[in-house]
């Protein structure tokens, strides 16, 4: 009787990512330093904050002119109201704004604190911001694409952040973008271990993916942006994409 | 250069829990079997289906008679009413009763569909459902210290249950009680890569164990309850519970 086994591998050295610096090739070579050679069915899981800067999708918030609804968030939360206004720009609808919490739901249809607009891990923090990448689904397929490129390997990719829950303490690691992997393995349908047919259980993978990764990702001075996982079993979907993550909003219990 | 790894190690051939069952001591003997030797730091996860069959919290539900509100609350929900007793039994309060879900706050302060009653995965299922366990920080600190007695190692041990998140489709594996392990890693106040100082973050690690441990273990007829992750950095904490990661409800922004 064998075990059955994944592996988290947190790639070190990773170097500060610029505009226009080439994801996937940053990846295949730091894996090689790493001692790590890319095989087929691997899971590539990226931190949001090196897409968006490769993406350029970094705001100086010196230049960023509030308007009056920014002004008047900003003071009733006690937020930078430069940044309340980036943070409007990126979000289709404001859901809750209290108790110094701005929670919006993004353009990709996240629900999120500040549409995931951060100030940490960015050069010159406090006056930059990051932004989510525009498309992150896209974000993963070119990374994706990339490392099949230079490697002739075919992995899945999946972007990450991390995001607080409604009823629970402590933010967690989410997907927000993947390429080639089926975002939830389905139980429907199939019997359980005595031949019950389930009925409702369908476990998104892609966040749970993203979750272990950050495990070994953490998020201070020793971050390591980019983690590989082997062993995952899935289904692959050249399809999928976050849409089928997001709930419709006529299905939300929760307002 | 060397990467950081995490390994994941699913133990197969458990065998059907039943009441008064020893978990601690199959977890180090179903171990063995397949290889794995318990080591100091290693996080031990367990599914809440096989602690609450040990724990004899398995109702048969021809033996529940419901009330008046539970036929109610049946009826408007297309569910049987026998399920809905024990659910109200359960939990504190119901949060939502709609579109055939029923939303509690459980006595243990967790909101989830069902209070967690579940029928699948037990023997006789659809007619005997599983309860969650009354107390599982108690339950991961007795299979722990069991651990402890027959291998003389330290491990971590996390129990877990999956459950829907109000604004993402599909389930995930989430921490439910735990021992041994501080729920969090705390960013507040310390550097990022450029020194600047990170205000909020603060990682619920034992949601982000639980969430990865699902990836191996499976909920259908080939499930695995058990897993063992290696490699896991963590902050000891003997006092650490469920009561932490519980958001206080004075706190919730979405009701």
């Amino acid at each position: 009787m064998c075990c059955t086994r994944i592996e988290i591998i947190g790639l070190k050295g990773f170097p500060d990512v610029k505009k226009g610096d080439d994801i996937g090739k940053l990846i295949v070579e730091i894996a090689r330093k790493n001692g790590v050679e890319l095989m087929d069915g691997d899971v590539v899981i990226v931190a949001q904050k090196i897409v968006s800067k490769a993406e350029g999708r970094i705001v100086d918030l010196d230049k960023i002119v509030p308007s009056k609804t920014a002004y008047e968030l900003g003071e009733k939360l006690g937020k930078d109201p430069r940044l309340v206004e980036v943070v409007l720009r990126e979000c289709r609808e404001v859901l809750k704004a209290e108790s110094g919490h701005l929670i919006v739901l993004t353009r990709h249809g996240l629900v999120c604190a500040n549409a995931g607009v951060d100030a940490s891990n960015v050069d010159g923090s406090g006056i930059r911001v990051s932004l989510l990448p525009i498309d992150p689904d896209e974000s993963a397929r070119r990374i994706r694409k990339r490392i099949r490129e230079l490697t002739g390997k075919n992995v899945v990719v999946v972007i990450t952040d991390t995001f607080g829950r409604p009823f629970r303490e402590g933010v967690v690691n989410f997907a927000i973008g993947f390429s080639g992997i089926a975002p939830f393995r389905d139980y429907i349908g199939k019997p359980d271990r005595y031949g019950y047919i389930m009925r409702v259980t369908r476990v998104c993978v892609v966040d749970e993916i993203a979750a272990a990764a950050e495990l070994i990702m953490g998020q201070g001075g020793e971050g390591i942006p980019v983690v590989i996982m082997r062993g995952v079993k899935f289904d692959w979907d050249e399809k999928a994409g976050l849409e089928q993550v997001i709930m419709n909003r006529s299905k939300w219990l929760f307002r």
